[in-house]
């Protein structure tokens, strides 16, 4: 099966790559350490691109889309046709994560991946549906095992084919009503956390929402009883199609050598998925920012990650990896072009 | 006297315009509130640019370098020749203000305040020196009232002269060998808290060190006891040139309508000294980063400031203002670029 085949393709990262670059960053014109989590970025991406110059050269994000069926149980302050919506003005370059994607220089992808009705979309945007919404899991199994495998291998030949066109940088974004939901439900069965303490307010629900949703994640999982052992009937159960996407776009871009950037909660709950699958995902994540959905820092605990920034958003589309990236392409850059205190004449460190 | 009267020019910032910027986050296409602090420093831009469309149009860090009279005392790890030796190594572009001043396209203007020794500098440094570093402040005060004000006037004019070549966005960073053991003390002096708690490692003394260095200021603290409530007889007797010269730009950024981004602990003992001389600078100071260095916390607490990152950095320069002027930069473009939900024709909240 491809999945399992892709994953079995992912290396290690090269430690030696990491070993030089570290050598370099010590003797670079500045106190040891002083540049922080920059120092690490930049020794994180010689071991990704195996090379002791690690260069971003190609930025892409894929904003991913799709509905979900629990919409039906009142768990969002936002109607459904909002996800086919965001989708035109992603088209039309009028969403946040189109004005910061401009702004840091990356592509921005826009992908239906399930979104729900009848659409004749912009040429930009890439058509993958695999179906018009998950099914209602507070009532069967989100999707299908071949739409789960579907989604997923629609997220891999996005990564493997923006590596192939030169991307060495890909974020991963959302859009879907009610996603929230779906990334709750998997973060409780992953990280064994209760549920009360993971769901949050996504697009803005009262009390009395809050409180509802909670009541339909509780009952979605002891409906399905997912077994986190098997990570891919977790995410058939109580998954979404772009979660299951972007879980494929994590897969394919570290099959390919090539970071991936998370954004918030949802493409975090991806990360679990891809994890579960292959854990040797796991060193080539970037966590680009803590979001405000609380769920988001059991997630980011459970995979071992520190955010880059925590400005309390809480938006999606991909908005707090396209900023990341910035900090990302810096610390490459520091390593790259700063003098050394040979090459600059400087007197070093009393004893070293 | 001059720095009066640029105290006396500075201006509330425009609530009609920040009124109107609110107005307009909460029409653009996402939840309100969801772009979090993005969303707050638009906001900040609009009051002080007295516009609800801000854009930043021309970004300038100031480096400023100066030498300290208390390395006698042993209280750095890095010899007092660095100090000069960086500031050819800025002219040359190989120091990490350079490489970032470059990545988030910003310029970047290195000033000799204070710096000690013979020099001539090549034609691409401001060379303003009020003296060839601080006196000895554990025996003496470090500088003259005249030496204090004459480096906080010239902060004055490189700030004003820079907003009059259309700069709108002003970064301040430091470089001065043993200038941790200036910005702790006038830490002490101005936030009240006990040296023990705001010492640091500056740039990697250690254990030995440090407690020599907390020991040091305990001494100078004693021998000057400086008031508060006289912030430029504190900055006299316990700063620095290039923290004057700091305070300068700050009280010559606000005077111009320019909002300006602090760097770390160095460079916000000088807003320290800036908001003692002039309160209604405040408004007009966007925090970067948090530093590692542990006297930073307690300016950020005392001042009300909220940085945007913490990469765990302790570099100065200006480093985390320029990397912070990227977020900043986003926060306006998001304001002005996005589609509201009239135009992208999206859904609101029901209920909105």
């Amino acid at each position: 099966m491809d999945i399992l085949r892709i994953a079995g393709g992912i290396r290690p990262l090269d430690s030696d790559a990491q070993k030089k670059a570290r050598a370099r960053q010590d003797n670079l014109t500045k106190p040891r350490g002083s540049l922080g989590r920059l120092e690490d970025l930049s020794i994180q991406l010689a071991g990704i691109y195996r090379t002791d110059s690690p260069h971003v050269r190609k930025k892409v994000i894929f904003t991913i889309a799709a509905d979900h069926g629990i919409c039906a149980e009142g768990v969002s302050a936002y109607p459904s046709e909002v996800t086919a919506q965001m989708i035109l003005n992603f088209a039309r370059g009028g969403a946040a994560i189109n004005v910061l994607g401009r702004h840091v220089g990356a592509e921005i992808i826009t992908v239906d991946i399930g979104v729900a009705g009848d659409h004749a979309w912009p040429s930009s945007v890439v058509s993958s549906n695999v179906r018009k919404g998950t099914r209602n899991m507070a009532k069967e199994q989100a999707m299908t095992a071949g739409e789960a495998e579907a989604a997923i291998s629609i997220g891999i030949d996005l990564a493997t084919s923006a590596a192939s066109r030169g991307a060495n940088l890909i974020g991963i974004g959302d859009m879907g009503i009610g996603n929230t939901t779906s990334a709750t439900a998997l973060t409780a069965v992953f990280t064994g956390n209760p549920i009360s303490k993971l769901t949050g307010r996504g697009t803005g629900l009262d009390d009395a929402g809050l409180q509802r949703k909670i009541n339909v994640i509780e009952e979605v999982i002891r409906f399905h009883r997912p077994d986190p052992a098997k990570p891919l009937d977790v995410l058939q159960r109580v998954g979404g199609l772009e979660i299951a996407g972007m879980a494929g776009v994590i897969l394919g871009a570290a099959s390919a050598g090539v970071p991936v950037v998370l954004d918030g909660f949802i493409s975090s709950s991806s990360a679990l998925v891809a994890a579960g699958i292959a854990p040797q995902t796991k060193p080539y994540m970037i966590a680009s920012h803590r979001s405000v959905e609380i769920g988001h820092t059991a997630i980011l605990e459970y995979l071992g990650l520190e955010p880059l920034f925590d400005l309390r958003m809480r938006l999606g589309e991909g908005t707090g990896a396209a900023l990341a990236m910035n900090f990302i392409e810096a610390s490459c850059k520091l390593l790259d072009e700063m003098a050394t205190f040979d090459s600059a004449g400087v007197s070093k460190k009393e004893g070293e």
